[in-house]
């Protein structure tokens, strides 16, 4: 029994969280380096692996060590946690103390198109071009679609030119799962028509979109990323933030490709191929929403929908160079969405501009219609972006240790980013320590695992293990190696005090 | 793979839950007999088990045979669930749907004595002493000492002669696990003081009440039945419930004995002893709160407090012929208690009759002081008792496939006492369906384990396995065995509707 006994770390229960201003740097907080211990691997040693790995005896005895070398049993699976468990994200939002300075909220009783064109008030009314910006944003569509200068209809055959030349060789870029051209131009001929009677929905009317395949939208089935889920689980219409967007006149252009179940960061899908990165085909464009990245990135859509659970939208628009937002958990609803991590995930915005994303997040925002708001659930708010000086405010929260744990290029590359930000808004810097963000990017990989693997596990059973990539297999079984025991204490890792407050004090 | 293959049973989300009644009866509801398979054993083959069930590879593949053939796979592990989970048990209380008729709202800022004081006004006026009841209750103890007839230190001083007495031989009957002579006279003396004053606190002054050794008190430690628990958690004071006793002015008499880690029904304790049924000492109390229910059951005290987390406190009053009550989730603060359970344990009270338990759970619900009530938490009800006649509504619901599903000689003595109250009181019964009653039972011991694996793995990293019985380690085994999406889908069976309604409506 020796080889498996080991010692758990012990936390002490949060005793006050201080919800109002960031944490203050601790300097004797430890530091610890991401230690992602894997076996590097590739070609026939991958399948070994697998194998391996899911044979019922010697794939728990792998799976032991893997966790064990991963600090999960250190830090979570024997670790001494007094704080109760918080099993989803609720934070008190719109409390006294978190009164917000300059913001606008938007009452969440209006329809998409009003909430749009809300958030349109709340651009700075003199836009200046940047010169050296090619790409077009919602606005460029929306003039020149009501100027006559161009139509939807003519914009929609240019996008599927493009998609098919950039599929074929020599590009063989992987944008799209499903696009329909039919369907496309359907939408594309009576958005037109609209803007010919002078009657355009709101300034998305015409503005082509497109939707990662995690995200139910008709007529495509939703694959996330497999050849087996939509057979098993046929997509019945659209999902709610989908919904939305056809109401404010968008042009849904179809299912962009990602990596297979979200169960990876690279984007390469074994099945659909490969998105590429719009900067250069040889780099991969990251993942998992690898292709609503590079149709941003490409000019093909000014916007696409992701689905970000750690890092899923943020990583493949830092890759390829667009905006990328994860909204706050729970101001977009997740119904019609695959429920691969529904305590983490969120629909998330890809766009060339941070004013794109801002309109596409008024259009899918807010409750259900059938949920009616509740002190509990968040009220939705914009920034006023009037002026510059209006959001001279702002504090970047930045924890140095984490900050600068990465190659000397990607250092400069950001801190240059930083200063300029300053500099340009006289925004400021204000240091501070995540205690334990390690323990917490463990006890985020166990919460996304345990919960990827229990939507699955119904479905793994009938399917065929070769229906999958190597990639899935792996986190598949992986995922299905934690523990009850693990699971629960990787809640009571997420920041309980808040939770508790909620529930007992007024 | 063919062995682990396994297809799992598909739930459709509830639509609709009316908790204002309940559910009628489905004919079509197919009832399933509890189906626990698991191999009967004693002696040196329990040995050998446990050894193969802790042995890394081939306890694996033990535990997946077990959870198998007992169904787990098929009913939890693999079944689809679209319902959301419900971690905790929060039902809609004082809504106006459930508005109870004849109900009198304790005030939870009241002190322990006053809440006791209320509960004592709702008793009926003329209690007519049953002639065939031999076990003096709270009141008669109260009346006795405040009438200087005899005095709790008397009342002490024979206690302690009966434990010493029935713990030795020919008896043995190991009622308590701690309790000490000098501590009980000292706080008996002080009683005895206060009637002489004639200041006593309430009519629990100088009443002997013992307590389960799962739930702390000051001065003994708290073993949850184990050899080793409270050297790795010290009891560091009296735990809510106990400290509201003591300043009622009950006399706290020590540490009954448990079933270990509350892990099994028979009460049988390896290190402490069996506490033996008072009406068969060759026959078991029942667990796992087995020394509370057999001290009450003894006459030694009329009212001790256990902990039920599946019928903990229910089983062993059953079994001994006394009342158990397992109070709603919430009502009593489990601060103090071993969590061991913590979203389905609750401090129970096993009693001699109802009026003692009613009095006593006055005594110890309510929030904790520190918690601010809010809409979310219960207020505390109790019947008005004032005449038979005023409970007359009262409906016994039934289910009669579940009811019968015994030997006949139980299922008559208890069709015998249904019909008993029916006539006796006017109450009607009820026929409801309970749907799912084995896979509610399934979830449960997953839930259960899930907990309990989730408290005590941190510890167990650093005993001895043979600091613990044979039964306990067959629990933990198993208990450890649940997978974090197994954990994930019981609480997909817990009601998840009501939660929802409570997150999302006003």
């Amino acid at each position: 029994m020796g080889l498996f006994r080991a010692e758990g770390v012990v936390y002490k229960p949060v005793q006050e969280t201080d919800t109002a201003s960031p944490p203050p740097p601790q300097p004797n907080q430890f530091y610890l380096t991401a230690n992602v211990k894997a076996p590097r691997m590739a070609g026939f040693l991958v399948k070994v692996f697998v194998w391996l790995l899911e044979s019922p005896i010697l794939g728990g005895l792998l799976l032991y060590i893997l966790k064990r070398n991963n600090l999960i049993h250190k830090f979570i699976s024997y670790a001494e946690l007094e704080d109760s468990p918080l099993y989803v994200p609720l934070h008190p939002y719109d409390s006294e103390d978190l009164k917000e300075q300059e913001i606008k909220h938007i009452d969440s009783d209006l329809s998409p198109p009003e909430k749009v064109q809300q958030a349109i008030d709340c651009l700075p009314l003199s836009s200046e071009k940047q010169p050296f910006f090619h790409r077009w944003t919602v606005l460029d569509y929306s003039k020149a679609y009501s100027s006559g200068d161009i139509t939807p209809r003519m914009v929609a055959e240019r996008f599927i030119a493009a998609v098919r030349e950039s599929s074929n060789p020599p590009m063989k870029m992987s944008f799209f799962i499903n696009y329909n051209e039919e369907d496309i131009l359907k939408q594309a001929t009576e958005s037109t028509l609209r803007y010919k009677k002078g009657e355009p929905i709101s300034v998305l009317d015409g503005v082509l979109i497109a939707v990662k395949d995690e995200i139910d939208c008709s007529p495509y089935p939703t694959t996330g990323g497999t050849k087996w889920l939509h057979k098993v689980r046929p997509c019945t219409g659209d999902a709610c933030c989908v919904m939305r967007l056809r109401l404010c006149g968008a042009i849904l252009v179809g299912k962009t490709n990602m990596h297979e179940l979200g169960a990876g960061t690279s984007g390469i899908n074994p099945h659909y191929g490969v998105a590429r990165n719009p900067y250069d085909p040889s780099k991969i464009t990251g993942g998992s929403s690898s292709g609503s990245a590079a149709v941003v990135a490409a000019g093909l859509c000014p916007v696409a929908l992701g689905v970000d659970g750690g890092g899923s939208v943020r990583m493949p628009a830092a890759l390829c160079g667009v905006v990328g937002f994860k909204p706050t958990f729970g101001r977009i609803p997740l119904s019609g969405v695959l429920p691969l991590n529904w305590t983490v995930g969120m629909v998330g915005i890809l766009a060339a501009t941070v004013e794109d994303a801002l309109v596409v997040y008024a259009a899918i925002n807010g409750p259900l219609p059938s949920q009616q708001p509740t002190v509990s659930l968040p009220k939705v708010s914009f920034p006023l972006l009037k002026s510059a000086t209006s959001i001279s405010a702002i504090k970047l929260a930045k924890y140095d240790a984490w900050f600068n744990d990465c190659s000397d290029d990607i250092r400069v590359c950001c801190s240059r980013a930083v200063d300029k930000l300053c500099e340009r808004y006289g925004w400021k810097v204000v240091e501070v320590t995540i205690p334990n963000i390690e323990v917490m990017r463990l006890a985020h990989y166990l919460t996304i695992g345990s919960e990827c693997s229990t939507s699955l596990s119904s479905y793994l059973q009938k399917i065929n293990c070769s229906d999958q990539g190597w990639d899935a297999r792996v986190a598949l079984s992986v995922y299905g190696s934690f523990s009850s025991q693990e699971y629960i204490k990787a809640q009571k890792i997420r920041k309980p005090k808040v939770f508790h407050d909620l529930l007992y004090k007024e």
